[in-house]
């Protein structure tokens, strides 16, 4: 992977595609509050990447709930089953399964999220932060993923030409 | 659920069917051994599991080798590979995907191969230990679960007669 | 189709596999309710069928409560939403998909299982009262069936060994 | 939904994407007619969907033959296998599946196509004509559904953003 | 893979499991037909095999026709779908998917039928004659292979415990 | 097809949408290489076809390596599993599973890549030289494909509208 490929693309035209993406990422961690923001950042920037139609599961609160400020939903059959169903039309309906990952605070949600992106054929893309970037990550994680790529690389990456490769890190 | 209604089943007939278990579980923590322990005693006992032709992942090492003894083999993607396929391979050709799930303890690597059998059309189980019962556990587990029972039930739980239930804890 | 060939496996023998089916049927008219009557009769006689580990919509009413004594259940997203995923769970878990199948009387619910089943990989049997057998059915219906015979046959059908076959009859 | 944040999709832009749905929905009774047409008015005026490149089934006639000018197909095997397999390939091939429904009269076909949908992961939306919004429909399509709108909603539905809501009606 | 390990299994006991297979293999040329005739009698002696009630293609022809007696067959597209819908059927009702396969005279229909095994989550063992072992095969018939056995180990092959492993010999 | 209905198309517009394909063919043969080669003309020329973003499995070299070059290569099973793995994320990640299919020549990986797009929901279409056209094709190729076309008729067919036919020859 040659950033200097990317340049030209930096400059959208007119025709070329755009792909949506399911954005797979926690939040409950300071390490992924500033991962997700960087990635955030970068595919509001990558021009392959259609952000205004792509799923960020953050923005799909059923009826609007934020559960911070309603605790007892968690409890809610009809909250959790709707939020879980969004959460699979998102992934179906996206192009990409892009999932932030942070080596040292895996994630079982993402992990199930992983497992149904792979099963439905979606192409799907590890971003690592760079300090991260080579750490050893869960052997399931690593046998369904399609590429790994660093985090100062997703700005650049082209989401229309799919290119397979390993994982550059150990597995455990 | 009352265990009262298998107490006959516990002597095996001889036409009595079984089903074979992916057995899903933790290695790493002293509750995940304590657990994986139990669990392993409780389908031993289950004259509803066929517990010989189940497929145990620790009990496939690729080519016998461990990895404790082996660690280089961590950074061979060949070793890898296998050990992925093997775990695949161990899903699909099982009838039932049973997890051993402690909530505060959650594994990325449970939560990919929760995606997979959900995908692969499999029978769900999650197995809590008892005094665990109850506490949160991820959405998306949550989601694909078509039950989740305690440990003390597993022993006399009825493998060949599926029933959904939603788990009765909290989502997060 | 011969019956004659099955006269000696009328006496089940120890050994002889059997499969398990997914009943599916509608109970909402006299027709429904005569056809369910025969063709559950048949499936307790038939040798091939474990009648006792098939799925039954029926018998697996959520936490037991039957929806003509709580009408209020129909409007409830935790009953309808475990209902629906305790139909899924038994065409999954079941090894056959057995549809009770009348012409005159098709059921959009019957519709939505059989595309589940054929996704799933089901073996799909229609059965079709001898009256009925013959009549056009629905091209969708017809295209995801595997065969589709006579109910008088269905005491005598052998489960383990398919067959494909057309249905002989016309679509619309 | 509220139909006013739609407003300026109305006038087409040249980069907005637009998508793709399998249109399925009935042409046998005056009702189902009426609420054909209302569906096709609304989609050649929704700037989310590109309606040259839907796949209509009426407009997908095998070797342009009529079956009500030909009613001798209806017994044809050649003419059966590849009208249903041409509606698998509609299906497979849209981006959505776009279901005209009307409660009062279900359809078997629109079933098992709700069947496959979902299991292919398609997006499945229901479009439920104005006065028959909120009557009972069937479990398997409640449960298989996406999400269900107003016919008058769908000229300004957005394809593009796919959300998650339980139909507000009941089920049967 | 120890022979000896099997040979207490060579005297099945009452309730040792079988399963069924689907009998993958060419008639076409000498090398093919005598492979065939090896793997058939080796399956009749394998005690964890139900050879009964495994799908033969072979002996499932539509209506009894024989296509060397009836050429005209090959040209008819009911018979096509038929036997085209029989073969799937085979595929998706057993257990196992077992192809013979013969390095210097692959078959592209051997090829599909791997290709839907995979996604049917079917345990796909390739059986390779004795003196063809090692000789290089297809890549994509490498990658989706579960495991590769020589012939002379088909007897005694214990097809309830699954074990992942590579080929042992070049792809091309 | 009446290749007249193209002629307008032939000048792309800006909003024409297009569609990517994975560019399945054989290149061992020089019957295969004339037909590689013509193909790769045609969807050059196509305007429904995105050809940049296509999936050529010869410009996805694992590491840039040649196997010419590396024939060292063909027993390395990273290698292997690295070009398996993006031979099937280009299948799952493009629109349309487009095979150039020589009667004559036909080959076990594009047969293992049939059922896999098959199972994947892919458009299959089977491209054949005007020449071999109505020669006999293997029943699983036969049954998989949605339809097969002449390669003087690749240049102007129009990818976005699906439409299914049986292949206009014999089957073996």
């Amino acid at each position: 992977m040659n950033s200097q490929n990317f340049t030209y693309l930096s400059v959208p035209t007119v025709n070329s595609p755009s792909k949506t993406v399911y954005f797979a990422a926690g939040w409950f961690t300071d390490k992924q509050n500033k991962a997700y923001k960087l990635a955030m950042d970068a595919i509001e920037k990558n021009p392959t990447i259609d952000r205004e139609n792509s799923y960020v599961p953050l923005e799909h609160q059923y009826k609007g709930l934020r559960v911070d400020e309603h605790p007892e939903l968690l409890e809610d059959k009809e909250w959790a089953t709707a939020t879980f169903n969004g959460d699979c039309l998102g992934i179906k309906s996206s192009d990409i399964f892009l999932c932030t990952y942070i080596p040292d605070e895996e994630d079982i949600g993402c992990g199930v999220e992983l497992g149904l992106a792979k099963s439905l054929g979606k192409y799907i893309v590890l971003v690592i932060p760079d300090e991260d970037y080579g750490k050893p990550i869960n052997l399931m994680s690593w046998g369904v993923a399609d590429t790994a790529i660093k985090m100062s690389d997703l700005e650049v990456f082209d989401f229309n030409k799919p290119e397979y490769s390993f994982y550059e890190g150990a597995v455990y």
